[in-house]
Parts: C-alpha cells; sequence; structure tokens
C-alpha cells in the first residue's frame, strides 16, 4: 500500500498492454532512461528509491525520466514514507512487447 | 551499381552492425518512419521509389526520415535514373537486433 503521508501526488501508471509500440520505443531510445531500467533489471523490485541510481541528471530530470518510463509500462512506483520506490514491470512488459527488453538489457551500457 | 548520372548526393548509409540500440530504437518510435519500414517489409527489395509511399508528409520531411533510417541500418537506397530506390535491410538489422523488426511490423498501423 502507498504511503499516504507524503505530500507528492501519487504516480501515474500505464499498463504495458495499453501502450503503442512507438511510445514504449520512445521511452527506451533514451541513454538515461536505458540506464534507469538496466539498474532496475540488475536488483530486486521496490529496492531501488528514486535517488539511488547512478544517472548524471538532476532532479527534474530524473522525474520527468520516470514519467516516460511509467507512461511507456515499463516502471512502477510507490511512495514509502519519504521515498520513492521502483519496480521493473518486466512481465507484464515482456507480455505485451516480447523480446524488446532482452535486446535492450543484453547491449553494453 | 548506382546511376552516378543523378545530381543528386548519393545517400550515406550506416550499417546495422555499428548502430547502437538507442539509434534504432529512435529510428523506429516515429509513426510515419514505421509507416515506410512496414510498407518496405510488404514489398520486394528494390521496388518502392521515394516517392510512392503513403505517408502525409512532404518531401523535405521525407528525406529526412530516409536519413534517419539508413542512419540507423534500417534502410538502404539506390538512385536509378530519376527514382531512388530502396530496401529494407531485413537481415543485417535482425543479425544486429533479433526480434526488433518481427516486433514493429506485427502491430497494427
Amino acid at each position: 500500500m502507498p504511503d499516504r503521508s507524503s505530500h507528492r501526488a501519487e504516480p501515474v501508471h500505464t499498463h504495458p498492454d495499453d501502450v503503442p509500440i512507438e511510445t514504449a520505443l520512445a521511452a527506451l531510445a533514451d541513454p538515461v532512461r536505458l540506464q534507469l531500467v538496466r539498474e532496475l533489471a540488475g536488483s530486486a523490485a521496490w529496492t531501488h528509491s528514486c535517488g539511488s541510481f547512478r544517472v548524471p541528471v538532476g532532479k527534474a530530470a530524473l522525474s520527468h525520466h520516470f514519467a516516460v518510463l511509467r507512461a511507456a509500462g515499463l516502471v512502477e512506483q510507490r511512495d514509502q514514507g519519504p521515498k520513492r520506490l521502483n519496480r521493473l514491470r518486466r512481465e507484464e512488459f515482456d507480455t505485451r512487447f516480447p523480446g524488446l527488453l532482452h535486446l535492450v538489457l543484453r547491449e553494453e551500457a
């Protein structure tokens, strides 16, 4: 359950089933977002807070990138106290776009 | 062999092996370029001239889209008299990014 004590708006999610392929491809066609997806793929669900990624962008840009990833059905987020935790929607996304995540994850960063 | 009688500059190509995945994804993350790729996939190589695609864009925009597709290793072009003919680099692209073309071609336009 999300922690409602946070004053931030709850993140809006799109299920991969509702994502056009152009949106999925555009979300992954960015080096920062690819790095976020790769880091999420390399760790357990809900262990990564938004501040814990090794990407060279500021808070506002990071927030935008996560919004793009949510809109592409790639990432689910939930607030836990002051932290916003993340999960790669690997299974749902794989069902919608078989092989696409595998393709981007096998490439070197 | 390309017909050298044309005054246009010869198209510059990039082999799929030299294409970063971000470039391939960005090239395909566009409805006009997806349509071009789909039409090319549905016809024999070198039968489509640049003016023969059913896309709602002008000549300059079309030229830009083809440049993006060449740079992503998706399309090969050669001039034949006044016509610029096209080929989808399906095999080479499939070898570099297995499954990606299949994924975009199976989707409805």
